[in-house]
């Protein structure tokens, strides 16, 4: 260290001066200075931060079975790893999150950051790389290119897990909500026209059923991030990874995340494939769709409170309006809205970015990596803002649903196994010209006598059984 | 040719045999064999065979001009030229909507059913190309990289002006309507909620403006599209088109169509550069987005009968459902939606087509032209049948509209200025708990007097003045 | 039948005249007029016309099975059904693919023909409803809620299952290519960059391998299309249809189609939920997005002749230029590409009209049907022409590749081990600032002994062992 | 201020205790509870926190001016205000960039931070709104749905300029690229395949007139958005805004920022209307999409070393490669890519939430603007980086291009005026056959005279002239 406070570093370009209290190096120094893009640091993403550092820990621990590594070495690159996957250093990840080359300059982050504090708690100061080097030591027998997208697929798990959960929260609002309103008629409407009548049970039971189904297909897609490509190295040949790396690695990593990796089958196809990110994020934009629809419904439903269909009360979470004295909007479900919107949007570029790579990498990971994570921690976060401070506190205004049902012309439909579409059609534009009930002109024609007439009409018969929560 | 009903021709892989009757020859042959994908044959873009016939005719005159071209030859191919503008030979035409090469397969078919018919007016038989060939004669002084975008160009400018009067035809819709609902009171609504009064007159002229604000986008963006590559030849050095062919052939085409049309100033760079068709998709882009949220709007206004908010009734045009008698559907407004949907789907195609050009040459027009193609028309059809079948025949449920205002808590913003944000919050909370009305509670508690109170909740002086249609 | 040639029929909204041979009637008509969108009917899905009729036939026998249909009728609407399957009046399905109201307007027209045709088939006139009516008999205990989606499920998996064998085939032509070119050495590239050795059976390993895992990815998304709503009728309740209709309709299908179908278990929440249309489609755009970026990689390694990288040579198809002489395109990768940016496209389309579906239903199913069917179709189209037209005929230009990892800079990665990282990066910069060898630099610095270089630096060796096409 | 560091406020909903020393309010505080979405508070908008506070302070000079506001609030208002503009106090912004609400929690965040400092510039305590309101005061005749978007729009204008000046910037390296080659003669490509010769000053200069109308496109896009809708109030009606305080807060607005705004003439329309971000996002795109191109472009011309095109060099700016030394990759580029795909994904979030307003109001506009601005300014950074260190350092292997020319197969095309395109299909054939050079075949077979030759393929005439950077 200089007494200027800093320290000298080389490079394939040159040397440079690097803060001397820094643990990152002149690679770090370099991309911060090339990818000036965002504002935001790879410390942006900690679950990233904490698996790069569980495969470094893996990789050095391979190295060491393998006799490649020493023993003082592997514990120091573990005991330096450790301490990251605890919190410790994230703020020394300072690459911006959009950046070229791969996510070269993140895994070379990491390197120099471990490599630096590794040396300092064996007793050398940072930048001493004789000692412990972070390309020959740390990164041994590792690409930016197997670490890299390993990496990915460890934090990506873990975050599609916190999003499970999440949608875990939500979906039993919503069946909570189901079982709350089971008895409540009301008319469900088709093309946003009335229709035949259903229960309020039955509306809120089909919330939660889709989100059962899409955490079926989350799980799904996230098995497919199981698979890793570690001991790839630069193409998948896994050239400089010595005989025995890929699996001792994976099984190291293995241990210190409690995962259940797999090493994909073949290594040149798996360095080169975002196939599973591709699909992780169409199955995140297929919730997000879900998600939308049913928040579009909620703000249907509540709309009001007097020249709206006024059917459900959102509880109210803030003040609308500036201007608007008394006036609460569904505020929740419009942050949801956007929040899908925002990952819809992702799922396009990461198609793009899947797409455009060639050959034997896909470059463009990095930003692959970030509209990956926004989505998963976004949906996470809508999620539990919509159980919470919105499906949990809904409230049903039955007399009104009920209301609806019965002077409906929705409820003619009931009688078509008895008189028929075309006389059930001429009684139906009857009841809509002179606002007419069905049930009396169906009386006054002769159509049915009164008691049958009563029995088929019987709403909670027109309704049907409720399909019912799956079990 | 041959006694078994085929004519042989030669090209770059070898020989083959062609139909003796058909018009198109070895390279179209060979083109549809290579690109069986959609089924549908460029024939389905009239508007673009004429404009290929229009840019071969000049480009034969302005070869003519230039001593290349016989007269005897260039009138023969314009008079073909002639006969295809006018709607003859477009079953020629069969080269796959979705083809590989830039573009080629289209100019080749163009070249042989014009060479071919131009053969047989000057008594040859087809296939003699010894006397007029397809590219020798045809394509002089051109490449498809020049040919082709300078068609697609010509057709678009049609199209879209075509477009342009649709939109003009749904624009006065709106604005007819506008004016009849110009003194219908009804609640205006933000995020769902009852927010304050206006006329239906208000909401419909938003959509006539909407739409004018469009139409101007629209022409702005047809503008850059009569930007011509006519004379670059293969790359925009214009090699093979000799000195003083630009300008003629693009004088003679100016002539031919009657359109205004320019040559790009830097002819390397217009024809790489797809930026038109991206910038004019981009607009058509921000014209579904008006149209679907219009659409939106109608389907919400005329929700119901009796379980929606039945402010407007759309003209029924078709039973709407085969279940429930006297149900009628927004099919209108929900075609359109769908039209919408395809447009900003298209959008991302074209996206992603424009981004995949490579140095010299974008590769991939043909899908641009393909999906801009359908927006355009697809989006004329949409304006029209909403126009006709839809906005002109809508109605309004006036009563029920001033009501909604009269019971409205909404109204009580209007008081704001007179008992301050605090006091007014706290009548509408009143209102909303117990049912009871604005005026009613501001006369209990004194806040105003009885007259005065009167005045300044007049629903027409809430309401405002419409901002008016502009003239 | 009227003198005039035209039969009269009636509906909800008055009478009109129909073509007295149409088997269509009023319900078609309208719609034909109502919906000008495209100009392409629904005749244009023949997969969906049949499934479409397979549904009425099981549905018509379900109804018998219950007592509601007598056989003579059921037999009629069977026979009809089983006409229309293998491929008869198809032509009468002439309501537009882009359609307002949910497909009712499809549903509507399925109902009329197999009507009439049923009608004919017992000896009555068409139009003759008396006997067998259109809403009352073919679309008994039915809605277009249930019928529609469930015949785009039938139809969508018949559709998959051809894109599947497809995707095999052209699998199958890269795994042919990977072995023959097994032994055939190359320089692997990263970011378009100089990396380390590999074998072009590597590379074209890695496009089959690929495929393979969409192959697999597409069968998934196909299950879940084997969930079916017959039975809800018009929101899920499953009113109109009686006990026990919706497990006979089920299982007649089941027999019908050959297909294991079954019921979704939340009739409700299945008829609102387009989730396995937008999963599915999802899975194409990924399958898509692979085709592309492998057809990317075709089109690059065959950049050429002389001024690219001229590593292997498509088969040419057609002359590429009509203006470069001899100039060959590789226009199969490129039509694959156009194909590959509609289909996500098309992703884009489905997903907004999956998102505005709105309450007990989604009006939007059309559009969703004709992108979704497209996609499909085109991507079959797409694989086979470039199996056949392109990969199968694919050569390499051996000895160039050679020499290509014989002079790279790249071998100097696999003396990492042996020199470390920095002198390896010093042996580098040298070579390329020189134009000289790594292994003659490596020995001049003796780094390394001359035998033990030339075993490390062995291209076989560098490579390493193909990780093989799985069994 | 209670003794435990907090102060009582009170709304809608009932009390809350918010920090002593917080300039926001209860409105912020939860609005900061309910939107815990991305963990990025509007503070992140330097552009638009400046903005509000123009707006503020141009609406209270406007209500003085009009006597609703006395000169001891406006001038206390104004104060707070300018302190905003001048950097402080932005920290207590700190609503989510997403959230619900239609930015009402946005201009809340504000009104209050404006009451509560211009409260202690007066000598009252914080939270003493009795002295001056954040309502009834700071957000006087205003409403969040006039003040917001007008307020995205005057920041967004100043984000464009700060886009447009970074454009030029990277326009005028390209040029000045453009002039150092404009006499390196190389080959040029279409379809990756060798065409005919050019200059490289010619390519660079296309991207360099690529940028210089996309320029053109983001002025004009630019103009609509200095449209504004400032006192519309509500929904447009202009409800609680006295008579010429549209006007007045316009007029003060211009000169607070210095820029020429118009009010809308419709301002219902205005209000609901997010055409003009649709359509600024779209130029957006259309400028991602021909900087994703040109930087395609760039990585390929510079690939190699050895195996690549090796046509142009970048300036080395980072060590590309953790594990093979030397390596150094086009990491500029490659980022500029991936901020145009995020830009594309943005355009897709945008046009979905325009489409989704609904009524009188799109509630989803922080989306908007978060995307919006995202783009803006993540383009910008990408704009700089790839001028400064990318472009500005690029050099030429002038050599190697010349070769490639003279042995390339292309220059035959300059041939077919001489020796038509059959005769020089079969040399271009030929020479591809047997590795001999065109010239060589010509005289061979004595197509032409050797001095006739010599002239005809001077690559220089073939290249044809620049067409020139404009001046």
């Amino acid at each position: 260290m200089s007494a200027t406070g800093h320290r000298r570093e080389h490079d394939l370009l040159g040397d440079r001066d690097v803060p001397a209290d820094a643990y990152w190096g002149i690679h770090t120094l370099r991309a911060g200075e090339n990818f000036p893009i965002t504002g935001t640091s790879i410390s942006a993403y900690p679950h990233l931060i904490s698996a790069l550092a569980a495969v470094k820990e893996a990789a050095a621990r391979a190295n060491e079975d393998l006799g490649l590594l020493t023993t003082e070495k592997a514990d120091a690159i573990a005991a330096a790893c450790q301490e990251i996957r605890r919190g410790a250093l994230h703020d020394q990840f300072i690459v911006d999150v959009i950046q070229g080359g791969a996510g070269t300059s993140t895994n070379m982050n990491a390197n120099e950051v471990i490599a630096n504090r590794a040396l300092e708690l064996i007793g050398h100061e940072k930048g001493d790389y004789a000692h412990l080097h972070p390309n020959e030591d740390v990164n041994l027998s590792q690409s930016t290119n197997d670490v890299y997208p390993t990496a990915v697929n460890v934090s990506t798990i873990i975050a599609v897990r916190e999003l499970h959960t999440a949608m875990e929260t939500l979906r039993q609002a919503f069946a909570a909500k189901a079982e709350e309103f089971r008895d409540v008629l009301k008319m469900g409407r088709t093309q946003l026209q009335d229709a035949v009548p259903m229960t309020l049970g039955q509306e809120f039971s089909a919330y939660a059923v889709m989100l059962e189904e899409d955490q079926s297909r989350l799980l799904e897609a996230a098995t497919l991030v199981h698979e890793i490509n570690l001991g790839a190295t630069a193409i998948g040949t896994g050239l400089n990874a010595p005989k025995g790396y890929a699996e001792a690695a994976r099984r190291h990593l293995e241990a210190i995340t409690g995962l259940p990796l797999v090493t994909a089958a073949n290594l040149v196809e798996a360095t080169q494939d975002c196939g599973a990110f591709v699909h992780l994020s169409g199955v995140l934009k297929r919730i997000a769709v879900k998600l939308s629809k049913s928040c579009n419904d909620l703000r249907l439903l509540s709309s009001g409170p007097r020249a709206g269909l006024n059917e459900i009360n959102l509880p109210p979470v803030q003040a609308g309006s500036s201007i608007m004295p008394g006036k609460v909007n569904p505020v929740i479900p419009e942050v949801v809205n956007q929040v899908a919107f925002e990952v819809i949007g992702n799922d396009v570029a990461i198609t793009m970015a899947a797409e455009a790579g060639q050959l034997q990498l896909n470059a463009f990971e990095p930003i692959i990596l970030h509209s990956l994570s926004e989505s998963v921690t976004h949906l996470r976060a809508a999620c539990l803002v919509l159980a919470e401070r919105c499906v949990a506190g809904i409230t049903a205004n039955t007399e009104r649903l009920r209301t609806s049902v019965e002077n409906s012309i929705g409820l003619v439909t009931a009688l078509n196994p008895y008189i028929g579409y075309s006389a059930a059609t001429s009684i139906a534009k009857e009841a809509l010209a002179t606002g007419r009930g069905v049930a009396e002109l169906v009386l006054e024609k002769g159509l049915l006598p009164a008691d049958r007439l009563a029995e088929v009409l019987r709403p909670e018969e027109v309704a049907g059984q409720p399909s019912g929560l799956r079990p």
